[in-house]
């Protein structure tokens, strides 16, 4: 069966040629509608060309709408996908450098339990009005929809409307994929290997790993044993999977720290750029240090300019299947590994990208029930924590919705009170801020930061971040 | 009827003879046997000696045994009093001075909402095994005694027990006292106010404020409007209930923090000497600064050197009545101010010492029904507290035991999220330090200290703090 799906932020090339090839490889979805809606005209012309031109060879019975209008792709939308990040890198590293001019080394968001670079809870009001109107739009023109969340912060994001908006909604990500890593490392097959994740969005732990129905935490524990002592060579700063920062944690916290969470560790492995080498690998101290963010930033940059070429190619060449300009485009050296890698994925029938959205939406409309691990209020799902705060857990999905898996062995006591409680309630202040107003409560959360050394330093910060030009609606939120 | 009370630490002058006395001025409680424990035979000496001149004065059918053996006092004891502090001020501050010397000002067991500075949670090995001995012991040799912990840190130490010894138990304080201070600056007659206080020890809040039946925290406000900008000019460094401190953290959590609460604040007031002045007062910047709390030990020693005085004379004077020997130090001008009122409150028949101690036996032995604010196992009193951490709260207490009172108004969101979570994340993994000897907890306890720049202060500063002398038994703990 066909449904209308809205794509905010659908400007954002990979990941909506992703799901515009994931639903052309779900036949149950044909008919079906994708509403492409960003602010960013350019952008969103590129992908609404490049999209059709996966539908056209997939020979898939796909229809486009393009839109800058947020109400026109929520309208009659059975799905609305938020993907959009309000103000994009470059609001994030303004935001960052206030916050480094202050004293915050790589920015006041960063904290202990949440270093990843792009997830902001108390900097990106903006975000998270953004997100939270999406939702109240839904529940208005909508209200049947469900909302994807998957712009971060994901955890925020989906604790907050799914307490405020009486909508259905879930959040998703795909950090859980980091345990294939580990599976591969040890050279397990994936369909033998029994497990699973639990946690908060980034924060997600290993409670189940089996293989062949047995106890595969002692493979791991030789991995370890037989590679301490070997250097850590990542083969890009997000490659940690394995990183000495991974396995200090697991002999901590007696579980391993799957996908982001490897990121969202202690100040212990952040002190400064030299412990992050120490702990995430040379030459880039990880995903979130100085350099490796950079890494990240020009691969961003270089993508963006790769597909405007190869946008343009596209044009250049009308008459031709994507796959043959895929080809085109090799032979004259246009592309680049990632992109590449991407598109082989994208082209082949047999591939899905990964990516959780569509097959969580064919499940709910055509039945065809899936495993994923996807962050939907806890209502008991891991014990010691509330039932209000969005939990990351693998569920299965069918037409009836939403079932979640037991949690077994259950996350243990250092995970739940030493990780998730402190991260519990960085959120809870967050969202407190946001709809308060209150700006006492961003405050409060600075003051708990190692890097304040006084209370003037916190006001200063925080006055400079609301005097930016994009910050206006947070000013007035705060300082009214 | 007449009990064995053991009292642990009974050197402790002041507080033993405050014990004594309000046995003496508790007629049920006639035909009681008092025990005196401690390892410093001369103290003990001069509290028997003093203890037996009460007795005398008021003609009460009390007797006393001394000891230095702990399985002594304890064997037959119906309640057991534990006052101790093992290795007292000295060891105190040779750890504070170990800390300070690798830039952890005040120490490393100074934390955010746990300032008070003898209330240590990392550093005090000997302080919990101990306690936890004299639980122990309890359990074998009278199993049907009650342990009365007075000694710090309560919050933990009744955690502690509570969950692993099966004895019965209460923590006791008396900071809950400091609601009084609130009363009498607005003029309010204590009898007409209708009041709860609850939280954890040293962590408590005046959850409900009312007088002749209306809600009073409009005359807090009416208070706070009109003294906001007078200079706060406290008499002593523990004259905070209404300090600035004290009303920015109303201000904030919504709610009155009461007693040893004021001190157990956020780092925003503790940042260094300067603030503390700034938020407690000049010219000591309160009880837990370097400088409030050096008044405080003078204050200590000059008691301890008054007592030893008087119980000189006490000597001289065999035949003469307390009350007489009294007023001849008092016309020798051989007291202090303070220890001066405390003997005419011992003295005076009509006075009790406030310590909640000897009503709590009197309630439960003849049941004499007195509301208290005890130390206890949670069990469902306090929302989203777990059950098996001890929480401070007004209770009715009988011959069938502690009845706690309902909570109400319910603590708020910001009290049990952000302070209370807080304090117990700190609790737990103090707790699970001492009980499993992982090094590795005490570590991550100072990772997350703000004052910590990398894992190396840490381990340099916990390897030092195990060299003491002092901390053999600490050393074996944790480095096997």
């Amino acid at each position: 069966m066909g449904v209308k799906i809205g794509i905010i932020g659908a400007g954002s090339a990979v990941f909506s040629m992703r799901l515009v090839a994931d639903i052309c490889k779900t036949p149950e979805l044909a008919g079906s509608v994708i509403s492409l809606m960003d602010i960013d005209e350019e952008r969103l012309n590129a992908v609404h060309l490049l999209a059709s031109k996966i539908v056209d060879e997939f020979g898939s019975d796909i229809k486009f709408e393009k839109t800058t209008d947020l109400e026109e792709t929520i309208k009659d939308s059975d799905f609305v996908i938020n993907t959009a990040m309000v103000g994009g890198h470059n609001y994030l590293e303004k935001a960052r450098a206030i916050g480094e001019k202050y004293g915050y080394y790589r920015g006041i968001d960063a904290q202990e339990f949440n270093m990843v670079s792009d997830y902001y809870t108390i900097s990106n009001f903006n975000q998270l009005n953004f997100a939270f109107n999406v939702a109240k739009l839904i529940e208005k023109l909508s209200p049947n929809a469900w909302l994807i969340q998957g712009a971060n912060p994901v955890f925020e994001i989906t604790t907050l409307i799914s307490r405020e908006v009486p909508i259905k909604m879930i959040g998703v990500c795909h950090g859980h994929y980091g345990a294939m890593d580990i599976f591969e490392k040890l050279g397990l097959k994936n369909e033998n290997v029994n497990w699973q994740v639990a946690g908060f969005n980034h924060a997600i732990w290993l409670n189940r790993f089996e293989y062949n129905g047995e106890d595969a935490y002692p493979l791991i524990d030789r991995w370890i044993k037989e590679n301490e002592n070997k250097e850590f060579k990542p083969r890009d700063p997000f490659n940690d999977q394995l990183s000495p920062a991974a396995i200090d944690m697991y002999k901590f916290y007696g579980m391993f720290p799957i996908g982001d969470t490897v990121r969202n560790s202690s100040w212990k492995y952040h002190y400064n750029l030299e412990e992050k080498k120490k702990w995430y690998g040379e030459p880039w101290g990880g995903a979130d240090s100085e350099i490796g963010w950079k890494w990240y930033q020009n691969m961003l940059l270089e993508v963006t300019k790769i597909i405007k070429d190869f946008a343009k190619l596209v044009l250049e060449n009308k008459n031709k299947k994507l796959s043959e300009i895929f080809e085109l485009a090799l032979v004259g050296n246009r592309l680049e590994g990632h992109f590449e890698e991407e598109m082989r994925k994208i082209l082949n029938p047999a591939q899905l990208s990964g990516e959780q959205h569509i097959p969580f939406i064919n499940a709910i409309v055509n039945d065809k029930k899936t495993k994923l691990v996807l962050n939907i209020m806890n209502s008991g799902i891991i014990n010691e924590i509330p039932g209000d705060v969005a939990v990351e857990v693998p569920v299965m999905v069918d037409k009836n919705g939403i079932h979640p898996e037991e949690i077994y062995p259950k996350l243990n006591k250092r995970i739940i009170k030493y990780y998730l409680y402190p991260r519990m309630i960085r959120m809870e202040m967050a969202l407190e801020a946001f709809l308060t107003g209150d700006i006492k409560l961003l405050e409060e959360f600075l003051i708990r930061d190692r890097r304040t050394t006084s209370y003037e330093q916190v006001k200063n910060v925080l006055r400079e971040l609301m005097e930016l030009p994009e910050n206006k609606n947070m000013k007035k939120h705060y300082l009214k």
